[in-house]
């Protein structure tokens, strides 16, 4: 079956030791609609300048903090589909759901 | 300057309560020449049958086991070079370092 969505996705993950930025930040990200796919992962649909809105609010949330290490990788749809997941999905409350 | 590797990567990603059981894991991941990039995010190259092993091995380590969540990504040299990075690397004593 062909995929609905053709387009680029991308991949947060990060390592924030402090709970109340933390919250912050994954607050941010789902504000931009992205889905959690981990405790500290979040995966989602991105243009181009979504990608960079994305980063430019985490540079802001994030600057002056320490112990912080945050990656964004853009994910290729062919990337995407042959992804393996092992084990049980996130799940939490308002979690929305990833239709490809 | 051109990169010194061209194949493709993979990134693994896990939600893992059980300490010894993500101690495992991550000792798996390293065993198989995988860099840890964050607490809980591995990263290096692969090809196709170490992507089979990586999976295989993760596969029969998780079997059985609740509350965990594992993914893995493919991530093409394009997705790679374009990743962002934001804060202070992951450090550890017997950390690699992953050259391109």
């Amino acid at each position: 079956m062909k995929s609905r969505f053709s387009g680029e996705l991308i991949l947060v993950i990060y390592d924030i030791t402090d709970d109340s930025l933390r919250l912050r930040v994954s607050n941010f990200l789902k504000s931009k609609g992205l889905i959690r796919v981990q405790k500290s992962a979040f995966l989602g649909r991105a243009t181009k300048s979504l990608r960079t809105e994305v980063e430019a609010g985490l540079r802001r949330l994030l600057k002056n903090a320490s112990n912080v290490n945050v990656q964004i990788y853009p994910i290729p749809p062919s990337s995407f589909h042959r992804r393996v997941v092992i084990g049980s999905n996130f799940e939490e409350e308002e979690s929305g759901v990833l239709v490809f």
